[in-house]
């Protein structure tokens, strides 16, 4: 069976490049355009953009050549994975829906469009039902925030089980989270650096829309301290949650183990959750690649004398944060049939 | 008038080293004897250590012997700054004590025996009135934990108008918190270190002590989460904060900035609490030496949804936190004539 | 006696805060003007800029207003501290000149022009005689490059005394040098990053010129390997070198300890250079301070196998190899008697 | 055919953690024992350390049982392989060998003896002639330090074609390389720390002896200046060399692209040079898992004014500079028919 061609908006940024990563050995889908500014179309991508990740790009992509963000360019496609920056993504995404794309994106453009489902697979892929709001052919889904997407996951199970009422939340976040050049090394070698952009506001409105219904968020309440740190990749977060039902670490560690998705999807990890036991544990450096990159690290599970619970969490911000978040909504469009046919 | 020389205990460890900045130009106080472990006992100072602070030790001090920590060899002295490890504090500052010495102590050896106090001048200066439930002419006096210093300086004029009921605090900590060799660069090199030692569990009683009365701690409850950075001084702590009697931003902000201990001792700042307005402060590598490095830096000061207020709060952790945090106590009991005469 | 007062340009940058702390209680200057880009002037200095330097600026700085750098603008000042990128420095550097302004520049735009001196007081101050063949009343003096001024100033009593036939250097450079956002996080956490910009090719030429007479370079050979590595402030330099008459280790600790440039100007330490004895030394974060940033430090000097004599030096590159370089420059200048008179 | 089980002493350090990832899918070989000190012995392997490598130990690992490192105890075992800190690597050894043993090691203890080849596979394989002149059946084997083994690779064509005569070198050091704990955090944060241990001194001696026959070293000479730096893992070196024969950098590049071991052992990659173009590469974050952490990435190569020729070259240091330089030592001899048979 051939594998669907998708074009990748905002290809040469760090979590573009992730994109590439991810689609390189894709067993569903392949590269089928890259796509960036105005400024590097026409070029080879190895011209456009300096490959930033560890090791080598995949095979051939470094001779493939960049185009304008323009769907009228690209031929037969029919699917866009877009990592574009959220200011210009707005415009571009709009128009490749408007010529029919299934757009999954990492953008934040249109996160809080009420049509345009914020998904993660395994905690609300029903959410997928809102493309039918949207006009014509084309559809934009998006993933949330990289913070979000492991404490959603995190939290899917408790709210379940135990019905989530209030959090408070610390980051220990990495400086590829806000892409390149992103933080400047002045401002993070032997320091730390309060509020990274608008993470503290993202984290308080994405989970609920996560946990909640299509048409209302769940009803808790989020209240987030989100501080970059000289770590390249992995975002740790300190959770202190409290549940309408009780909740003792135990029961936690009980829901996550047997957390099922019940979703065979080819990015998505078995298992999801790595229950850490060492009190040192979950660290970025260590940690973050356990399910290649889509795993979710839990450890130090305790009682929170204030708030009921409280756990750390980690992933890594551009694969499960990023690129892998938006791989995965893709690969669930397709198992359900919503990807358009060209 | 003649200067009161005083021992420091400890004096070759990274806490030794800033008592000893700290003593160097004191206008009360002079380096009286350097003690250190048998191992040490005999040498010069500069041989039996190295100096690790950034720039040259205070003149004369490499050359000064080191002695064992006995009281019996030290002659007139009667009064001792500790920063010895814990474990190895309990026996020696009783031994001090014993000795009819005044033992201020920034080990934790003592810290929870409730006829010790452990002071912040600026908070709690009558829990002096303890040591008079101490045997003998000497006695104890202790600083707490680094994090609950800066945490209760903050909270004592919110605790005053408004009640503190509960808090969720996080840190970022930095490495120097650990002494030295303290954390290995394998572990903190790109990395965040969840759980440095037992700072969590001092977190959850210290706070309580301080801003209660001699024979009741406060009765609020604190759930802390304590990691360490790549940070080489200062501990950053996040602190959202539950009244009793709700507390805007702009009350607290008042409450800090009409704070006044009423206290004139040479290491205390004016004023205290400097008030950052940029939302990307307090920073550690660029907020640490405010006030000569005994001032508490205080940012983002905001609404909670969850506990009613947050903000961060910064300071040197082996200054204010430490080092500074005994001397300031030493200051407190001499100008208060508690300190024993010779 | 009054002051005289000085035109800063490029005041918003990493430099250009360096210049105003230098500034800001010197016994001779103060500061006359604050420029900077078009798109900053009119702005008060607090509201063009962000503050990035340690602690708080000077008294006053923040309400003080933003001119263009225009020289007609500046009202009756004839002196300027240039801490300008060099590609805008080349046409507003020149139009001061033509305005009769004395410009003393840490930009690299003149630096190897003929006729413009690129001085380090303790090494070439007999070069400023260069201003003469600059046309008109005013005239451009430049300083060297961050590295090439610790290494000229240890070179300068060696190759007095042996003279330096050719080095190998090598570096281990902080981020600050990259100026303001500089380097991307990205690049600098957990990493080094070779070849900071043309620091290689700028030390393969300036060294000469400073221990050259006016007309001629000196002779010798560099070869320099420059890398960027997580520190925030000071170049540490390995230097390996061979000199026409044998240098013993001895030898040159000798000519370092009896070198004396016989200037007596307020910015300049005594002693100049710190001569550290432990095997791991210099270190950036310990010893960048020394001689309030202006000393440089010298350590594990010893015999090359292939070179013959090899150390390390190290400085604080914005200050000894930035600001600190232009304003001695300028004390040059005025003790001189070169400055022009309003 | 069933694999070779080998007996891993030191088993419980970083380097040993990483010859139990080399061995664990190992084609040839299996892990017979883990070895550690008499205070692990007794216990499961995942008792008596801390796993600190980044994800997790291969499957089985940590149930294992620690051993003394006593050949007595270790049944039918011929073969080790040996991480052990080098102070007790002379004595446990010499027993191994003494019981009939082939040592493989990566530990300094017997570098420096005429009868023990110091081996690099691509290098001197032939080296292991060394290994008749040692007394009884069995012997030891070694690998050079984790700086020589990149430099010496490096050369080793360079040496063939044009003869090295001179090498000034300096190192970008990672904290892996002084195991666990190794540097303090407090020395490596926001810092570099000149001369880790006595690399300097080994790097003066070692390559000699690999690019020489076996019993007379080449006659080149070597300064080094190796400086620790804030990276986890990977050394990067810079070289600067003095070749006999003239070396353009067209002929050194030629002759990395045209080296050829005439080796297939598992462990050895191909190619075994990266020659990367960009004039900010190799870097040790991006660059040190080419060839599954055994390659040698090569960049800048220019001519060097002082010396002839120059680059940089870099390697992961606990990988092909430590446990991967050891195993393929096994593998070597093994292919040669040089294993004990039980």
């Amino acid at each position: 069976m051939s594998k669907i061609p998708v074009a990748i908006l905002g290809a040469t940024g760090m979590v573009g490049q992730r994109l590439i990563q991810g689609l390189a050995d894709h067993p569903w889908f392949s590269i089928g355009a890259l796509c960036a500014s105005e400024r590097s179309a026409g070029q080879r991508y190895g011209q456009a953009c300096v490959w930033r990740l560890p090791g080598e790009p995949p095979p051939g992509v470094q001779d493939m050549q960049v185009h304008a963000s323009d769907p009228g360019a690209l031929g037969e496609l029919r699917v866009a994975l877009s990592a574009m920056p959220s200011s210009a993504a707005r415009a571009v995404e709009a128009e490749f829906r408007a010529s029919g794309y299934a757009v999954v994106s990492n953008a934040s453009a249109y996160r809080e469009d009420p049509s345009v489902p914020l998904v993660i697979p395994e905690v609300n892929a029903h959410h997928l039902g809102l493309i039918n709001r949207q006009p014509g052919q084309g559809y934009i889904v998006t993933n949330p925030n990289c913070c979000a997407i492991p404490l959603a996951l995190a939290l899917a199970p408790l709210h379940r089980a135990f019905g989530v009422e209030a959090l408070c939340v610390s980051t220990w976040q990495a400086v590829s989270g806000a892409g390149y050049p992103g933080e400047s090394a002045w401002d993070m070698v032997g320091n730390v650096h309060p509020h990274p952009g608008d993470e503290e506001e993202k984290l308080a409105i994405e989970p609920q829309r996560l946990l909640g219904s299509m048409d209302a968020p769940a009803a808790f309440t989020v209240s987030a301290r989100c501080v970059r740190v000289a770590t390249a990749d992995g975002h740790l977060i300190s959770v202190q949650v409290r549940t309408e039902k009780p909740c003792t670490p135990n029961q936690a560690l009980e829901a996550w183990r047997g957390f099922d998705s019940g979703l065979e999807l080819p990015s998505l990890p078995k298992p999801l959750f790595h229950l850490l036991e060492r009190r040192d544990r979950p660290q970025p450096r260590l940690d973050i690649d356990r399910g290649r990159g889509m795993a979710v690290s839990l450890g130090r599970v305790q009682v929170c004398p204030v708030m009921g619970l409280k756990f750390y969490a980690l992933a890594h911000n551009t694969v499960r944060g990023a690129a892998g978040a938006a791989i995965s909504n893709l690969e669930l469009l397709q198992s359900q049939g919503l990807l358009p046919s060209v």
